[in-house]
């Protein structure tokens, strides 16, 4: 992509009622503005991480056998009242009337919904394990909403519902999502901790939301300082296995949110052991249960004959808030340093004299040859001056830049930089050219 | 895809409501569910064949110079104030009152907010032309929502927007998209007529709306016959020549819809030429010039330094309504033919004796092979009898059926269907695996 012809409007000036970083960044960095409050759009830049952010989310999703589908924004009260949440969720629900006088609301969340089109389809034992989920954008009524797509009122995730014929049967679905979101946070390159928590209006009892440490978090939290550098599982685990017992020494850490904190049991870890620190909730499971399935008559006939209550969790990913708590745990003073898999190109081509045959030459030969090969280039061939250049470069944070210009070129020389280290080496456009074309 | 373990609930009976056939097929196929009146549920077999046209309608945007972002769905009702907008649109419009008391919208279309975002941000008419598109949710609240997804309430639309500095520019605009839509619709086994047509409340004089021949069509056309057969330009087409000018004769060949149409114009056709068709509206592009820049004063600095108002367009396909089109277009008495590029997978393999270990074997050696080679398979491995299995897969209509059982592999064969034109072929499964592992 020609930056000429791309659409990214930087900021200059940091916007003064962004309170975190990754807010200020994501304005300046022309990845979101705001349209109302908590309300964004997501422009060029932004869009093209969040696709990948989404797109690491459901190959995941995949891999552990949920099967991918779509529900509507827009849900019928009716639905809500059978399970008794109309009158509970409170205002965070945005309530709708439509030109019928019919009560219907934004969904904030669907199990209602999943359990509506799971009864009218499913009703042997047979059709199961079965676990649906879909990214769908979601609204909520926040009262104060801040922090960016942090705590947004209109954001995009990925939920997963699963079904069971018993209890034990839900315990493996849910660990399979553990797994699942061990692997997908560590794609992004973000270290996430699961952690036992509240469940709040969801319900039930088992519960674990995964944490990103970062120093502006929303909330306090616990846990074993070795959680931080256990690895994620690899992507030949086998879902048909027990995956409880696998992770069974993981979740022997402590590990707590500030709402589920035992003092006691966390004084009692080694001191070098004991983490307090911010964290960012990117993710959070459910296992309830029956508590849907019962007031909404979600059986199934079990292998006796029986009908049974089907046992349903619920698995949700913030995939828009991924992109705050990437930034959050993914930057510096001169701006974003995007991990490779969600950058939203792969390098960035900078010509430091555009009206320069030769360095334009060049820049188009390289620019070509490496789209040629599958990589994906944004080229500043604009006017700017070359302060300007390095500057947006690095506020926008791709990975790599290819740094171009007539001095370099009279000795066949570009310069090659890693925006994360800072690391600059000086190499001909071909072996660039090479560098880079072998890694897609 | 296993079928044992995806989700496919086909219906045994056509549902009496539907009246037109691509709603019964949608229904009966396990594309879609009814969550509330023109609002649906895209299940599994629906969603895979919704982001194939999707990506589709995405390529085609993209090789035209658009670019793509993401606006949210709710906006708010000031800015729709602010084009006069807010009271013109009536009771399509959903609006809605958040917990503040705010007032906003679940947007039917995005001229107000796009225009907002280009304002804030572009000055200078150095960043012209530009082209922004997303694909989102739209809501328009019907008064008769039916035939499925085809009249919807919630639907899945692309929308894209051009900003130009003068008339001439925005012309060329215009015809960048009026090409990229005829690529778009044939790409999709589609027959598209681009017809001039009314503007309604979007505004403006030049207009086009891309009408798929089909007897169910919602509205009556009419055209030169000549028109069927023009092919769709080619993927080279140099969006920087002039589009206008190369579809000369298209555009000079008679086409109407009805608000448009002109009897004596039309008669004065050849009568072998003269076509009156029942139509279905998949596109339609607007050329509005200040309609919304001048209210919203969305104004760049032009070459001699004078500010003037920007000439937009704005140009929307039917995301969602494609299924419907799609299957009108394409079906028999057993059910849907997806064209290959949208079926939601490649081809189905039919074990035809799931017991037997030697068709078991059989299917499980191709099923790996063609998946190996990118594929992507619909394995019937389930327990159903033969008839049961040849029934479902003419109904959900992949391009391709592999049907496996004991008798043909005595002799070493298996059986290969064509979908489309019901021809059966005997071959081994090894020349099988090589027939489809090229294909890709």
């Amino acid at each position: 992509m020609r930056l000429s012809r791309f659409y990214l409007p930087l900021l200059k000036e940091t916007p003064s009622d962004a309170e975190i970083v990754s807010h200020r960044l994501m304005l300046r960095a022309g990845l979101i503005r705001q349209m109302s409050a908590g309300i964004y759009s997501w422009l060029p830049l932004g869009h093209k991480v969040l696709r990948k952010i989404e797109q690491i989310v459901r190959e995941e999703q995949n891999r552990a056998g949920a099967i991918e589908l779509l529900m509507p924004t827009l849900q019928s009260a009716e639905l809500w009242r059978e399970s008794g949440r109309y009158d509970a969720y409170g205002k965070e629900m945005l309530r709708i009337t439509d030109r019928h006088e019919r009560e219907m609301l934004y969904g904030p969340t669907n199990e209602e919904m999943i359990t509506d089109i799971f009864r009218k389809s499913v009703k042997s034992y047979r059709q199961l394990p079965l676990n649906l989920y879909h990214i769908q954008w979601k609204f909520r009524d926040e009262v104060r909403p801040r922090f960016g797509v942090m705590r947004g009122r209109e954001f995009l995730m990925k939920d997963a519902y699963s079904f069971d014929l018993d209890p034990v049967a839900a315990r493996r679905a849910y660990f399979r999502m553990f797994v699942a979101y061990l692997r997908t946070f560590a794609r992004m390159g973000l270290k996430s901790i699961p952690m036992r928590a509240e469940t709040g209006p969801i319900g039930g009892e088992l519960s674990h939301e995964f944490i990103v440490l970062a120093e502006t978090g929303e909330s306090q939290v616990f846990c074993h300082r070795d959680l931080v550098e256990l690895p994620a599982p690899g992507e030949d685990v086998d879902n048909d296995s027990d995956l409880e017992t696998q992770m069974a020494h993981r979740l022997s850490l402590y590990a707590a949110t500030e709402d589920k904190h035992d003092e006691a049991a966390f004084n009692a870890l080694p001191e070098g052991k004991r983490m307090s620190a911010r964290g960012i909730e990117v993710g959070h499971i459910f296992n309830f249960g029956q508590k849907y399935s019962k007031p909404m008559n979600a059986k199934v006939t079990g292998p006796d004959g029986t009908d049974v209550y089907v046992e349903m969790g619920s698995y949700g990913i913030g995939v828009s808030r991924l992109l705050g708590a990437i930034i959050e745990a993914s930057h510096d003073d001169a701006g974003i340093i995007w991990p490779e898999p969600v950058a939203p190109f792969d390098l960035a081509i900078l010509n430091l004299k555009h009206d320069d045959a030769k360095t334009q030459g060049a820049c188009e030969t390289l620019y070509a040859g490496l789209t040629k090969s599958g990589i994906d280039v944004l080229y500043d061939d604009t006017a700017e001056r070359p302060g300007t250049k390095f500057a947006a470069a690095d506020l926008i944070g791709l990975p790599w830049q290819l740094i171009i210009g007539p001095r370099g070129l009279e000795k066949n020389e570009i310069e090659v930089k890693n925006r994360r280290t800072g690391a600059r080496e000086m190499m001909s456009p071909e072996a660039a050219l090479n560098r880079f074309a072998h890694k897609v």
